[in-house]
């Protein structure tokens, strides 16, 4: 067997979750909690009942993708064929990192805290990473600088995601394009920023940054996923330039073929109609006043939520987020995760979903509170 | 970038496709004619309406597993734990190559002639591969003791796919305990038998052989793409025995997370209802007929059709199966797919593809046999 696959380690986020009792308060979730657009879903039915389900090309439906690609249309990558449609955001990224690094001597940067699928998916390639972290005491807001000084000379891609999961923090306008004239600015072969943009749509703050507008070599990871209430579609898709997008192609041609035609027929459908990509949005901004006003009030640390649903809290008085989430789950009724799983820099912290009730999201607090 | 992937050669089958003109005779095609059964469709669309398009678990719906797993019964690996749900067969065959190889010192071992995405996706993953060749004079039969004759010290796995892709022969029972008893009786660590089932459903011999069945070694590989006409749906599977199991999940928990969870639901459905599953096998057997009076009436060399919905013919003077493919594209309104693409052992032969209507098929080989 390949040792790359038996050397990585159970997810924690799993074995935290595995421990869930009904009637318990799950701070835990991914997903939204919304149902999808069903419309959206007939429709694709009724396209299925004249056409067949057949196989797109690899890179996915043509009109989709010149949907998707003008749709963004970020410089350089708003043609057709700047788009490869894959099985959600995960073939996506893994497809990023596959592709755009040589495992014999090229190293991913990853921003912290972040998801912990991106340092997995580069271990099981074979592929050397490091993390750069951001400061707990500016709230682990993005630092262009603080992730321009960690590019070494192996450096050949950085992830960051914006916003972000755990963090919900957003790279703003200012922070991207500084990102983007630091990485200009230097000597030898580029270095990719591979974005993941899956909150894209959940965004709370009013100067979101996209690398991708300043500079070349980005390439974006997005999908229907969290906008949509679409997890289950495993519909997502890179947007990148050309020359890369047909290596990621290629990669992602031989590890699925394509992405599935009927959730492709669905996604043409969203972005067919204006606004259907963006009308869940108004959910979450009431939902968050609700959070943020709960937040307040449970006199704990919280990072500010500019996107996605997650809110970090700090733990009152201990440091090991294990201990305290074992402790909620097993003894407390409440799912939170383990802010050790993002990385050390949040050790100390519990990542809380408030797609949940707010009821609930209180209730949760106030048990965290008394830890 | 990665240098593996720029060393792929791009796809031959594709290059000739993208040559084929409106009105040609397409016998080019890797996917079936038909429509799938609405019925199942419609019946997750509703199931969608109610319960929204969640991720399931990472290795599939824990419902579908049980009735995948309890469907096929094969020894050690019938119940829910021995299966994962994959972006159709494509993701599952990478994921067993990915699983079950050391790129540090195993070797994949091919039958040929074979689909070719078996050795690209080895050369994708670095893991080191061999071809072992059927012989012509057989009508490529498996032989399954000329592929115990070529394992050797670091053959790891063997690659089967039964009914075959180009061949359509299928692997007979007595070759297929033959093979398990040859791999029992070896000394040292398992050989893996990776059965590629995809064509499982479209079998026209009485006995056709499972090593799953004999072999406590093996993971099979299927999918819903050809008994049902969904190959756009993207829902494959692997079985495999407690352990291996395990593993392949976790390669795909990170290829893809998860495969669609509509496309999961419309094949609950399908393995809920006795006989949905080869509902339309009984197309393809009346079209068997068809075909077996064209390929005679045609004088050509042909290889005996033991199941899927491809013939190889013999070219009448040539050997050389990519001129004959481009000279029946470009001036003689047929597209076949040339057999050096399959391996060596096809050079001097055409794949057809026969879900095209007879008379198109008739007429497509009157123009090879007048090549």
């Amino acid at each position: 067997m390949n040792p790359r696959v038996a050397a990585i380690e159970p997810s924690l986020i799993r074995a935290i979750a595995a421990k869930k009792k009904p009637g318990m308060i799950d701070l835990g979730l991914g997903e939204p909690t919304l149902l999808p657009q069903q419309r959206f879903i007939d429709a694709a039915a009724r396209w299925a009942a004249e056409h067949g389900v057949k196989y797109t090309v690899n890179a996915g439906d043509l009109g989709l993708r010149e949907r998707i690609a003008a749709h963004y249309a970020y410089p350089g990558m708003s043609d057709a064929r700047n788009a490869v449609v894959t099985t959600g955001s995960q073939e996506a990224v893994y497809v990023a990192i596959k592709t755009l690094l040589d495992p014999a001597k090229d190293e991913l940067l990853i921003a912290d805290p972040s998801f912990p699928a991106y340092a997995k998916m580069a271990q099981l390639e074979g592929v050397a990473f490091r993390h750069v972290h951001m400061r707990a005491d500016e709230g682990f807001r993005y630092d262009a600088e603080a992730i321009l000084d960690a590019v070494d000379r192996a450096t050949r891609a950085i992830v960051v995601a914006s916003p972000a999961n755990p963090t919900g923090r957003v790279l703003h306008d200012a922070e991207a394009r500084r990102l983007a004239e630091g990485l200009l600015a230097r000597a030898g072969p580029p270095v990719w920023v591979l974005q993941d943009e899956i909150y894209r749509e959940l965004t709370y703050v009013d100067d979101p940054g996209y690398v991708a507008k300043y500079y070349p070599h980005t390439v974006v990871a997005n999908s229907l996923s969290k906008s949509n209430a679409l997890t289950g579609m495993r519909i997502g898709w890179l947007l990148a330039p050309d020359g890369a997008a047909e290596a990621l192609n290629k990669t992602h041609s031989y590890l699925t073929s394509t992405a599935s035609a009927f959730g492709q027929r669905v996604a043409h459908e969203i972005f067919g109609e204006p606004g259907a990509l963006t009308e869940q949005s108004a959910w979450y901004r009431r939902q968050l006043v609700d959070v943020t006003a709960a937040l307040d009030e449970s006199g704990l640390d919280y990072v500010p939520v500019d996107g996605a649903f997650y809110a970090c809290v700090k733990l009152p008085r201990s440091t090991d987020s294990l201990a305290a989430a074992l402790e909620l789950v097993e003894n407390r009724g409440v799912v939170a995760i383990p802010g050790r799983i993002f990385g050390d820099s949040l050790e100390g912290w519990l990542r809380l979903s408030w797609v949940a009730p707010i009821d609930e999201l209180a209730e949760g607090l106030r048990r965290i509170s008394a830890l």
